[in-house]
């Protein structure tokens, strides 16, 4: 992480490996965090549960801001629509646009910045990564630049002048944020990522690859019981 | 209204005069619209009562997010905390600083964008105006400007090409607002300003005012029963 180290930072929680890591490295420098989780309809609530484990970890506030009745009008994405099947596969597929909920991190960074501005914190922190970048528009280096002028003009005279919406991890791979997990103590097994919600990862979905190959790339023994064999074993 | 008319835009109503003028003029120029209401926690339910009537009377779709959680931690408004007491006065006093919801603009205009990708509308519209700029900041043409380019990269290859942030009335005072809406056939008398919510309209608060201004300088009758007499009436 470079540049100076925010105050207070809401952070968006999703109880996964990178918003987790997120929490872990800015308390790690001192940073004041409180958690801030949605639940939108999301397939499984079970993530919530998983940010709170981690808020609890680190002495910190979470707070679930119920956004279910817009969860059910952002159809046509399969982790808010029951039509819409989670696809198996690699995050590279072209078949993983169905996981994109529309307009999902500036719906989640708008009401973050607005708990920021009430509560006097000088930042909003989220967990978006390179791999990222292919499927999900809203996690490119790019958004997060437009959306963090837009909350400053939005907000001009109520928001902290050194204002900034950080995203630690933007042009990290997944498995350097396993590698720096491990430097800041991040609990691994009690984080959750499969789209699914089952009683473990389900080990296909397009998160669940990638948790698999994140550690596997960064050389970390990866402490999650998946349903299913990797791919590796099964060749 | 310049430029292209939408094809379909989802409209963020609050039941007051200026998004229901929003609603009535796309309607006119053939746009299909969209009703989409926030309920925030505000101090009253009223002015969602009277969106749904806007929609009946369009024939239009009306949609109500329930933002009650998020609504609990933007404290300090006093649209919002009930600690704060709600000003008397008019929008140019300092005072009404406190109405101001952190924000609130950003936090509805993600989740109306987030409603028009996952319906396939090309447009979101709002009613903010001319006489919101000196108090509230996310109702000026920078924040517009800035959020549309924000929404748009934030969802390259989800949205319509030509998708737009309206606000029609921007540049617009209210006064102009009321001349254009009796154009339109928008029936005041069934729109709500106040933000006491009583039976009537209180005629004290910064909206009120404004309200009362605005029919006065538009030389157009004002059909709104207020509980107070205008100051003109009391000197």
């Amino acid at each position: 992480m470079t540049g100076p180290v925010p105050r207070h930072a809401v952070v968006i929680a999703s109880g996964g490996l990178d918003s987790s890591a997120v929490a872990y490295l800015l308390a790690s420098r001192g940073a004041r965090v409180s958690l801030l989780s949605f639940d939108y309809g999301q397939r499984h609530r079970k993530e919530l549960a998983y940010a709170a484990l981690v808020a609890d970890q680190l002495g910190a506030s979470h707070e679930v801001v119920d956004l279910t009745t817009l969860g059910r009008l952002l159809t046509g994405s399969a982790l808010t629509d029951p039509a819409v099947a989670v696809p198996d596969g690699h995050y590279s597929d072209a078949g993983m646009k169905v996981t994109v909920v529309p307009n999902r991190n500036a719906i989640m960074l708008s009401a973050a910045a607005g708990v920021a501005v009430a509560s006097g914190a000088d930042a909003v922190a989220f967990g978006a990564h390179a791999g990222d970048h292919a499927v999900y528009p809203d996690c490119r280096p790019e958004f997060v630049e437009q959306f963090t002028r837009a909350v400053r003009v939005g907000n001009e005279g109520f928001l902290a002048e050194e204002f900034e919406i950080l995203a630690p991890f933007l042009t990290a791979t997944k498995a350097d944020i396993v590698t720096a997990g491990v430097e800041l103590g991040v609990p691994f097994e009690r984080t959750w990522s499969c789209y699914k919600g089952g009683d473990v990862h389900c080990g296909m979905c397009g998160t669940c690859w990638e948790r698999r190959e994140a550690f596997r790339l960064a050389g970390v023994a990866d402490p999650t019981s998946y349903a299913t064999a990797a791919l590796e074993e099964r060749r």
